[in-house]
């Protein structure tokens, strides 16, 4: 299992901790290796029983974490979609032109893509299965609104080209943003840094000298 | 199922398709089908029986058509990289400025990915886990490679701009084209010239006016 398993103490010694989940692991990082198996199976093919198996750990250790499989999604929702909902309430966001706030909210969402990844991931991957997908869905369609909004704002104000349907753009520029997870690696030669310096430059600027 | 069944007589007393498959169907709308439910609940997760109550033919009408599952992913892969392939051999593609031919290609893409939809979604959604599907993801690195090279051709003769790296344009690009298969849909106001019109100007000229 190429799983991210955070390092944990196997010793059979390590006793006192078998009745509360085993030492090593906290809700979170139970939570982080869920998301791990969910992005590679996909939510619904994982069962508690595969991931008690990946995490070396008894079902009811893992509900001792979280009482469900839903309440790990909704977590990890959670880190993703609060993560994304917090940049539109930033100031670089809420004041100043519309194509500045536009370009902020736009490196807001690369950087907490880059730092949540697998929670993104996850949260890109939903299909609206369950009603706390569809809901989840429903937020993300809102994040997409706000910023269908700013651009209309920016072209109104005459700083962005008028002749692409503000709603074309938002799905041209999240196809862009969005596809970012299926490629980056954290940690290589491209920065998250330099990332979301050659998405803003490509989508404002253009790739024409 | 909201599969885009064909019209399908589905009167008893056509009896004299029954040996030899349903009246109606033929291997491509068997196929046609077939890429629908693949794209709906996963390939793995589709049986021939799926596929035959879907189409509402026996499991043995759809063996005379296709001798196998895997023999319908071939044909539906080879719908979308056949046709993907097919535009690198094109005049617009072999001769001329590498900025225009560029340009060229991903127009050809986007109307491949616009006619043959369902086909090229299967393509975007493999995950390479049998040997045919990594076979698929081999020819699509290639032709990505293709696109790559073009970039930097177009950066040498000093028509693109130079401070992105050639392979991260190509991402970028196909991240921006590739997401069209999420929400475009065909027939509606948006014309696929339109789009691809759109995804040239902004990923060529930018949104800033």
């Amino acid at each position: 299992m190429p799983a991210n398993l955070p390092t944990v103490t196997s010793s059979p010694s390590a006793a006192t901790g078998a009745k509360r989940g085993r030492p090593g692991y906290d809700q979170q990082s139970v939570l982080r290796v869920a998301v791990d198996v969910f992005n590679k199976h996909g939510y619904e093919a994982t069962s508690m029983g595969i991931l008690a198996e990946t995490l070396g750990i008894s079902k009811s250790a893992i509900y001792h974490h979280v009482p469900s499989k839903e309440e790990l999604l909704r977590l990890a929702l959670e880190e993703a979609l609060g993560g994304l909902e917090t940049v539109l309430t930033l100031d670089g966001a809420t004041s100043g032109a519309a194509d500045a706030r536009l370009e902020y909210v736009l490196r807001g969402t690369i950087a907490v893509l880059v730092e949540r990844l697998p929670f993104v991931t996850l949260l890109l991957r939903l299909r609206g299965n369950t009603a706390m997908e569809r809901e989840a869905l429903a937020r993300r369609r809102a994040f997409d609104r706000t910023i269908t909004a700013l651009v209309s704002a920016a072209q109104q104000d005459g700083t962005l080209r008028t002749d692409i349907a503000p709603g074309t753009v938002t799905r041209l520029l999240f196809g862009t943003i969005n596809s970012i997870v299926e490629w980056y690696k954290p940690g290589g030669p491209l920065t998250s840094q330099k990332l979301a310096d050659d998405v803003i430059s490509m989508a404002f600027a253009g790739l024409r000298k």
